[in-house]
């Protein structure tokens, strides 16, 4: 059970902002400018007019696709700054300043192993070949054309973050490299039943139309449940760098099998064992072995609020805010520590809690000023908990590099500024 | 019940582009360069090597918030080619050309009575006073002191469409004054018990930070039940578009109560009966008598696909999708006509099912070719059935502007091409 100050009651929730922060008003405060406004409710102290309601403001079609406001320029994707190059590299989400668990596209991340290719959508073709009964080229008018289907689902980059230290500072810097939105195309199932499957297809190797010719190999069981080639993300056709005019999205893989411009899928009985199923994205495990086809992000979570390079303004009402996911399926459950891991309260899920999506949690919080270690911990429907860092390594060992799925506290110190607890 | 041809069991679905538009690969007609290709798949006749494949893409970072792929240049915000002025105005979302619910934040409809406002969110002020404890004024580092909560809503202007004519062509045309979006913000409800509520309080007015000021009175009981102070938007903070830095989202209300860059709520026993309560946005009968407080938006559909100003490329499968929602609730069914009203047969709904949320549906179509009427009705949950324009004028008289929410019917011509079927 929650602490009475931890969890205060709707009742007593006037409390929120006691004595800290929000301005009461005392007559005469708000000077002569306030009470020369006339008409409505003067007599009532109303603050005074600024500037920007006493001309217009700007047109409508100013932006006739709207950009964000000039005083949030600072929200943008977040490149490593020792990057050694810009071809093959990723750009991270500024989870710290995402509400919510729709991630906008512009701020989408980024994982690109050639560049962001300029595709005409006119002259995109997807080819089906391989193991199937007629094997078919399809303009994006003939993607278009099968059923549709809409569904939210994260993305997350299987190296989120690696186990190479230093790590990072920030939320973005660290777990930066997931993302979630609606999707919308048709079920790659459709698509494979169109030209039909011989009895001995039992993989899709995917190619991308980028300059890396990125090719992953996908199970066919996978392909028939719940993957789709996709050609819109929230709304919107796909960005550029989100694979436009096609991509494939697989919900709960890791994310280079979700692949980006897709220009060929070729059914086989056979992985096609290329770079990326190989020398990369497996794990070496301890014994020296290397593990293949870890397809699934395991359950995740972060506290985003407040978190590393946040300073909290001081002591009272704090709410914890973060997000969870699990490739395997919805979150259950999510609980936070404030003492170090010692012991653990439930936070709230903000519904809807869909499958293989980001699911936003929540936690009230008075903060009484000492120095604190704060950090959450997701339990998926399989009832898979989120390990720490330290049991991680006991499993995997310490030659990993990919799907470091850890727990991860922020330390706070008396002056409320915030840093990563686990460096 | 529908008939077999128009829902097509899964196990028939290999028929969706039956003899019409994907090309099948007959041996050697890619030519020696598909041929050329070394490597994976070469011998199954992969389609020719696109130039974005030979040399790198963009690198990571050509855009830090990115922006829609240059080929999409077209779907933009649509404002009416006839605008006397572009200040107090409006640009729709173009519907026809969105997939699933989430409108992206670049093309969320707007409408404005002064302008979009440049606002410095650290001069920006909330305050709240009239028939409360103890009045106060809020900084945008309060309001997101404040516990949060996320949810997905439409928002409506209440003339979409008017009834004016001549009606739209095109689905944005004529409804794009609808988008939805996933709102993250304080529940009004907490920010009012942080004042303290006297007995008499009936009404909360709530005055933009625009330069016409808009002013709306909302029922004590709606700003109790789910009304937010909203300051996200899809995540990232509000557009200047839809009243950064903080909006009132008052679900399933009609939009200009919204109330954007809110900088005002005054607590009173009566509504303030401002402009836009009086003059503007209440419906004159038949009686010459004046309706106002319609607050809510009634369940409305529209076919966003096809739609008019499109045209089908000939016959065969095409999907019927759009969207239906209602400020009452959730989405119960939507039915689809292809007989010009005559029958109608039951969409596919997809989840989620959200409450005062866009719904998309679906219907699959095998169009013979003929000439034919299509069209959708919605029906939520609390049982009430959108009505056809006839309907609604038999009850609302001809003096009617705002809250049409009629059933709207799309002409396929023999050479598929599409039009408003009432003009």
């Amino acid at each position: 059970m929650a602490e009475p100050d931890n969890h205060p009651p709707v009742t007593s929730r006037r409390r929120f902002l006691r004595g800290a922060v929000a301005g009461g008003i005392a007559a005469g405060s708000l000077g002569g400018e306030a009470r020369a406004e006339t008409g409505k409710g003067a007599d009532n102290l109303p603050p005074n007019v600024p500037e920007w309601m006493k001309t217009p403001g700007d047109p409508i079609g100013s932006q006739l696709y709207g950009m964000p406001s000039e005083h949030e320029k600072n929200v943008v994707r977040n490149i490593p700054k020792n990057a050694a190059q810009l071809i093959s590299a990723a750009s991270r989400s500024p989870l710290q300043d995402l509400d919510g668990i729709i991630t906008p596209n512009g701020l989408f991340y980024e994982r690109h192993h050639g560049g962001i290719p300029n595709i005409d959508p006119a002259q995109h073709r997807l080819i089906l070949h391989g193991l199937v009964d007629k094997p078919l080229i399809f303009t994006m008018e003939d993607i278009r054309r099968f059923p549709s289907q809409s569904r939210i689902h994260f993305i997350e980059c299987s190296g989120n973050p690696t186990y190479t230290k230093p790590y990072g500072k920030t939320a973005s810097d660290l777990v930066g490299l997931v993302s979630c939105a609606e999707w919308t195309g048709v079920a790659l199932k459709v698509v494979l039943q169109e030209a039909g499957l011989k009895p001995d297809a039992k993989w899709v190797v995917a190619e991308g139309a980028d300059a890396a010719a990125m090719t992953r190999s996908i199970p066919i069981e996978k392909c028939l449940e719940d993957t789709m080639l996709a050609y819109s993300q929230n709304g919107e056709r796909l960005r550029p760098q989100q694979g436009y005019p096609l991509r494939l999205v697989v919900p709960g893989y890791e994310g280079n099998m979700n692949v980006k411009w897709v220009r060929r899928l070729k059914v086989t009985a056979e992985p096609v064992y290329s770079r990326e199923e190989t020398s990369k994205y497996t794990d070496l495990m301890a014994d020296g072995s290397a593990r293949e086809f870890t397809f699934y992000m395991e359950a995740k979570s972060i506290i985003t609020r407040p978190s590393g390079g946040q300073r909290l303004s001081g002591p009272g009402f704090h709410e914890i805010t973060g997000i969870a996911w699990s490739g395997h399926g919805k979150i259950k459950r999510v609980d936070i520590s404030l003492d170090q891991g010692k012991s653990w309260q439930e936070a709230q899920l903000q519904e809807p809690i869909l499958t293989r999506a980001l699911t936003r949690f929540r936690f009230p919080w008075h903060w009484d000023g000492s120095p604190a270690v704060i950090q959450s911990r997701a339990t998926d429907e399989s009832g898979y908990v989120q390990p720490t860092l330290a049991e991680l390594i006991a499993v995997r060992g310490e030659n990993s590099f990919y799907h470091n799925n850890a727990i991860w506290p922020w330390r706070i110190a008396g002056n409320g500024e915030i840093s990563n607890a686990q460096v």
